[in-house]
């Protein structure tokens, strides 16, 4: 039995839920798991429905639109695997674990290759049979460089692009690219300590959490819409250097649970911030 | 605009979400929040649904049950706050936080009276306002002294009856005359050290987390429903007497947490589990 | 048995720990708990340790003070409880907790009187037989306002001062009088959301956790030393309104935490941060 | 400059700790990290010192002897890395973790070799370079079996031996051959769910929360000294498979701490508990 998930989102109205589950049901489906969520303050419905049935999908999305508001989006989930690349720098453990997941299988996505502005990582890539790329900075300027990279992206047309730890600033024409395609894990809580060096700023602020956000890159950096965070305790026996030792466990937890929420297509984009069903 | 919560179990089958927001939809309502789960084991269905409109309830339940199959329980749920009686025994943190929470309307509920096992709890009662009663066991037989509680419970007609730290085993008299409405506060992670001084049990054993467990209570000692669990860290530097200090303040988060999703109508009963809506 | 808590803070050197606790032996003190941390960075040294036994706290003082390092900070935590008094506005969860606490003698404090802006809270403090005084601004100036603040806490000389969400900014001559002696509960977890509104820039931001602050409070609003801090996940389904009713319950928790460690003597300033013994 | 780490567990008296930092002070030892602690129910005493200088370690540790009391445990931690076997069934997660931080320098141990009673996770141990040796059950009895085993481990020599999901049950003769250095994962939050599938009385109980231990293994099935443990919440949407790959997440991240905090140095053995200094 093939399994569907059906994400529409459009301005709020009664009775949506009943007329697309009606489509639904016209179509025999069989609805196995279904989340809504109203915001009010933006009058906007978001529905992730997932169903079992032999559906044309494209007669269900017609059928969908002509009862849906104007501007309504509506859309299947892929069929598969996601495919991405990877764009990591130095530092080994959240590309490590995203490579053990994907040799297992527990990834829901492919990938394709890893890129990186630095050699260091090729061995650890090399383990797991993925293709790897070292596009070193050098003498290229920032725009160059970050051309020379997205070529090498570009030959592997992934659907998201993964920064594991890749400590480049992306410039507006990369993000713009791939808009709401790009996932990357910062190495705070944010909104505490964005930009450089977030646990040495925990360190002398003296905080006793700290913490990792993955979210969707947006032009300011820092800012884009927040998928998943999680913290641990610290206290004064920890230095900066052992503070950003115990966040990497955060972090690599935080960016692997993010990637399957958005690869199971339960993340919706509301303005700057998400919607999440689990 | 009145607020109606709506509440739906019965057995699976395809098309009931479409039935049931027509029905709603025809009424004119405008459905604010709506939760499903299939429990697929039990092929059972579970919708919560909270929406504002002035529909005829009686009527919109007769053409509910008039779709639904056989057996399905659909309900709404009360107007107002639950009339609640607490007992309680000499500890004081758990129904502290249940009468400061009552006196600033926070709980959903009003405590009609507290009726405890001694007197000790009388005079921190007493600040609040509210009635309490004291029987002690005394020479009375466990049968005679449960009987004598009820009858001070009966005199209040609540609809839940809230156990913040008794420490008296209840008969299955009493919990078959309060069924599906007495919720217990239990002093460990259940099932871990179920029975007698929990916190002595974590001790000994050397855990390193404590926690505290919320339930409904059913004939058998601490295996009814969970409606909500929560921990704190411990260490060896801690004594039972300390990890028991420390356990009071998770206690009556977990209480206070349990009885809003209760009051809320926020909780089904699923055999010896619960499907929770939050 | 008369328990002390010898307290010492230094310029770190070799054999420090060797000639303290010589002094103790040659007065026949038995430490039955003992903590110390070094600063490798600043070279400084921080020990506290409790001990029981019949000692002259002021030779034991003389003793350490002639081995110790100069500018050596060395003292006795005060017998007895520390009197203090509350500071708070509107908001009853932080005041309710700490009255609570105090009326089972579990705050290691006696809570001297509660000072507030408004009236509101006066029912509340009342019901607790402490002290309440309502200091409206009404056309006060902010000076002339906090002078009468002022006032009434010297009424009670208290060792400690602690905002139980006190929504007025304190004048730097506030803080100067009562020096590392003001503990503060802010409702973010800092240094996220500083200032005013945190819900609120929470839920616009986005975020998936939420968190409380407890720390000493220095001329830098929102700057001071941490003592203590917690956080609750929040989802999208909550509004800046319930985002702050969720948070209430962190922050009355942070807060108690807060004043237990530094009312047994656990927190040691450092700089702008904090060495905390537990 | 050489760092030392000296552990000391003996009957508690006083001076204790004067003595103790004498000899280190007379050797020029520079202490950089102290704890102590003393269980007082059982009158015994735990201390670790980390420090810095050239002393000659046997001398020192003659010196301690002499002023210690009788039966007292004084030892140096080994230099250099521990020695370790892995041993493994089908799941790969926890060795995975392992493996990778082991091929990074991060485990302070070197997996020597990791050996299975099933060939599934041979290639992803070939991926990492590291011996694998499957010894399957196949017709052997359950001695013959864990001798052919042991034979394979003692080719290693290794000092612990870790349990990273080995799911054979141990003979008493081998927990005694390797008293005090076996490592277990279990996969429930114990003394919760102790036996075979803890996930799936997890979820028949419908707890709120899952979790992972790491212990040490006695003969008593999942009865050993507790090193670590952590959880994560789960609710009823999730079924006993969702719950197990859950748990995974918390089983990798528990192991690799508890192991962090033995190889380190950080965990005193006493009685049926831990004394940890981390």
């Amino acid at each position: 039995m093939t399994t569907h998930i059906l994400l529409i989102d459009c301005a709020d109205r009664k009775g949506l839920v009943h007329h697309i589950t009606g489509v639904l049901l016209r179509h025999d489906a069989n609805i196995t798991s279904n989340h809504e969520f109203v915001d009010h303050a933006a009058a906007h419905f978001f529905m992730r429905t997932e169903f079992t049935g032999e559906v044309d999908r494209g007669r269900v999305l017609d059928e969908l639109r002509e009862l849906l508001p104007a501007q309504a989006r509506a859309r299947f989930g892929p069929a598969g695997k996601r495919r991405i690349v990877v764009l990591a720098t130095r530092e080994h453990h959240c590309l490590g674990e995203l490579l053990l997941r994907h040799s297992f299988g527990e990834l829901n996505a492919t990938i394709e290759a890893v890129v990186s502005n630095h050699a260091t990582l090729g061995p650890l890539v090399g383990r797991f049979g993925v293709p790897f790329h070292a596009i070193e900075a050098g003498e290229l300027s920032r725009a160059d460089h970050e051309q020379a990279v997205i070529e090498q992206i570009e030959a592997y047309q992934p659907e998201y692009v993964v920064l594991a730890k890749y400590m480049r600033v992306l410039t507006p024409a990369f993000v713009a690219r791939y808009r709401d395609r790009i996932i990357n894990i910062h190495h705070s809580f944010l909104p505490a300590f964005v930009g450089a060096n977030p646990y040495r700023q925990a360190f002398e602020r003296g905080v006793k959490i700290i913490g990792a956000t993955a979210h969707y890159v947006t032009d300011e950096l820092d800012e884009g819409p927040i998928i998943a965070q999680s913290i641990i305790p610290v206290d004064h026996t920890q230095s900066a250097a052992a503070m950003m030792q115990a966040g990497r466990d955060v972090e690599k937890t935080v960016l692997a649970r993010a990637l399957r929420l958005v690869f199971e297509e339960r993340v919706f984009l509301n303005g700057n911030r998400t919607v999440i069903f689990e």
